[in-house]
């Protein structure tokens, strides 16, 4: 990949850090669809798409691709830029990199022959993206809660791999960690790392001595019955995508602090989730064995 | 010290959580100056101090004493609630318990006849005081940095009871751990335990690969010549008590960003506090041999 | 499984652990197979076969099952036991465990008519069993390196279950731990749990610091190129079954110590191996919902 | 200390391993008292006892130094080595350096005005040595149990160098750890660490479910009494010191395993031994501001 040439074009903070770690590494970079950031980019901004984008063999859209499936998702930009545009201007053998990037653009992009990769879909980001979301979830336990983690009852709902890094964090800092599980092999394993396994028939006698509950499966699990063994000084983070784990409604009603913290990794540390989006975009070069 | 009495007087939110951790242990507990306070203290406000005091063992003040040497440090209370009557209410039999009771305040103790024990002052308070003001300087760090802890350079100044315990909790994290010491002893501790162990002299070739630095050490080595080797990007949390460890003039001046972090458990984690000021009033009863 | 009734037919010291301790959960169970036996089995062995296993709703043979296709591994028996015997006297409704039910000894079962279940093909007990293997592989490397394992660098092929379990307790022994894989989600992994990820294409650059190298993968990847990069003091540790991970005739020529350690759970710690046989078997029944 | 010379003088194995790596770091060593070594010293050794010291700043002798206070402790040479002699010899500027150094030698070492650091009284000494040793301990341990570390019982007596250190290395293999201690300081960083603390007023209540007792208190506090509380499955390794902390009698009489296992540094791990001491004569002679 040595004579790589990339793109990135629109997008948040991450995708001006991506850019410059990019660049830093010492591969020629075009940046477009900033031209509105009040912050230094460290890379000159394009004066169109087309020059952005001649002669470079991957091409960076945001995380996620588009709010709107018509446009890029452009914070930092004031005009619009189409996403039909964009596939027009992408050359053959171009590479589209984004994150999220909907049926409807897909199906874009197939009509454009344009090749796309999903990068919010690769296992690898999604583990290193574990690591931002599970200290996210510290943050704000720690910000939300009068006692401190260490030697606090934390309960983890699930063993996938929000479940499994942000047990270990727990781990690392004192506090008594029951992870809940289904599969044999994951209680297993739970067991192996340390942590109290906690079969979900027996989920409800370990729920009203919990100081915390992360919940980590997009089900909802919590709902009135289970909220109603919550203690009143317990903190509950739903880290789950849609439909979350828990019944907002009853919890508020219960009287349950439950927060839904999604897309972590760009609100609590953007810069390290930049490096991460570096790592997975290396690593899908690494893979096509340019 | 099963048949013990506790007056638990002045103090903010820590103070009641106490009394209401000591009632929780089937202890009696008569609490006064809170009559102000919007919360419930789930124990009954005495009518006065007199009655408040009358046939306890134990008469525990607040974190700290005093902030006038005069009155009680008693933010829930409406009127003024002065030391020295406090002090001659107190019977012969009693013990005065307070956080950083000053030169001032003791002497006027001993002027009363009043047994008095700083609980600031004794080593066990101060071990466990040291988990929450670790967390609480990781809570920071977790709010102020772009970056996640884990595999940050993080370098802690001091290895004493604060500098061991975040250490410890940022190993946990997953963070890499330098820790600076001085005694050849500290040193092989610190390499027993994993961290990186970084001689003072050698200090200077770390501090610019430093992603946060957390002082300890209640000196200022962080003056203009260290300060002007750290990374912009990089964020100076103090825990030191005065004069801290950094030229915060300087710092402001060079453009690094520094903070001053004090009294963090009270702050950050005031139930788990109050918790450890139970854990060691227990202890002082027990070392008395009640 | 409140009634379950059990047999235990041959095997070794792990067997009549997993009888004993069945027992102790409050369980019939009949043993059948260790008329020899020097020590005391703590239950009293069935006159013949046909008591042993009548009434059984589980009939748990040994690990492994056999040694020859045509009998029980039972080396604390007298005479032979037989396995198509065995496949007679079962009735329809009895379930036969045993370890690493060959193919002739799977066909025998189907002829019978009987249900087999491999305890070891399990994943619940495979990734059990990586504990007793991990720390067999330490107790090797203590018992035959003249460094301690902390702060030494260990260098771990493969992260598939023995690989993360050991890795994970030479962390937590103080050791330097890399971890080589192929897969980028395995890598992540690696860097998650605060190991140094190893590309294979980069081992060759990592081997000769290493004082350890711990094998789990079952191809040779220690061939003669390799093991000529090793050091002189390095100890090689293969834990992977046939056809192993290393030239041994190669590594004895090169001058390099390799150790093949096969079966440790039932070696180093056979009463905890019969433990994880318990649970498994338990694990079995739950998902029969019997 | 740049031009600093070495001479050995004496010792086992890890004198030798020692002349190595100061001699690999670039200092002139010379070597006495391994005419009889079957092996390699790398060295050679110098053909009399003042021509191995002569210019030398720093002397340094085995550990122990002497086991009859007349004779240097010399297991690789053939003939004896007089300490007075080796005092004769010794100029005013040069440094002794041995381990173990007793009242005897102490006062020889007057008579010659010869001076003597005994690098076993050292801290940075004890605290690097408690790895090995709690190393050392941790292998006995799997060797002698049929169960794995992972999840067993651990009490640890005494929480000074070797209990800490041991605690830490235990808690990282998974095990359960209990550590009793008299101080509260010692019972508070004992619950900060995350380990369960044990106040000798209540061990008797935890004895019984030990598997592994490690004794690191020099006094005999498994008597009768308590011996007769500990399960016969449970093994017994004692750490400590004269006169141990174990009534070795009256365990066997019980039938309680217990195993006095001393110098465990020098045993199980003489290479890393020998870098601690050389760390430790660096820092020596780092105070001394040579």
């Amino acid at each position: 990949m040595g004579n790589s040439k990339f793109t990135v074009i629109g997008g948040d903070i991450r995708s001006i850090k991506l850019a410059n770690l990019i660049a830093q590494d010492g591969y020629k970079v075009n940046i477009y669809g900033f031209n509105n950031a009040s912050f230094d980019t460290g890379l000159p901004e394009s004066p169109d798409m087309t020059t952005a984008m001649t002669g470079s063999d991957f091409v960076i859209g945001p995380l996620p691709c588009s709010n709107d499936n018509e446009t890029i998702n452009a914070p930092f930009h004031k005009g619009k830029i189409y996403i039909n545009e964009v596939f027009q201007t992408i050359a053959k053998n171009q590479l589209f990199i984004a994150g999220r990037i909907s049926g409807k653009v897909k199906h874009l992009a197939e009509i454009y022959n344009v090749q796309s990769t999903d990068i919010l879909e690769r296992e690898d980001m999604a583990i290193l993206n574990a690591i931002p979301t599970a200290e996210g979830a510290i943050q704000i336990a720690m910000e939300e809660l009068p006692i401190t983690l260490h030697e606090s009852n934390c309960v983890v709902l699930g063993f996938g791999r929000i479940g499994k890094t942000l047990a270990k964090m727990l781990q690392g800092l004192g506090a008594n960690v029951f992870v809940e599980a289904r599969k044999y092999s994951d209680l297993a394993w739970i067991k192996s790392y340390g942590f109290k396994p906690v079969l979900l028939s027996d989920l409800d006698s370990f729920i009203p001595q919990a100081d915390v509950i992360f919940n980590t499966i997009p089900f909802v699990l919590l709902d009135e019955t289970k909220l109603k063994l919550v203690d009143k000084e317990c903190l509950i983070i739903d880290l789950a995508s849609k439909p979350g784990g828990v019944d907002f409604e009853k919890a508020k009603a219960i009287g349950v602090k439950a927060i839904w913290a999604l897309s972590l990794p760009g609100k609590v540390a953007p810069v390290t989730a930049a490096k991460f989006i570096k790592e997975t975009v290396f690593n899908i070069i690494g893979e096509l064995g340019v």
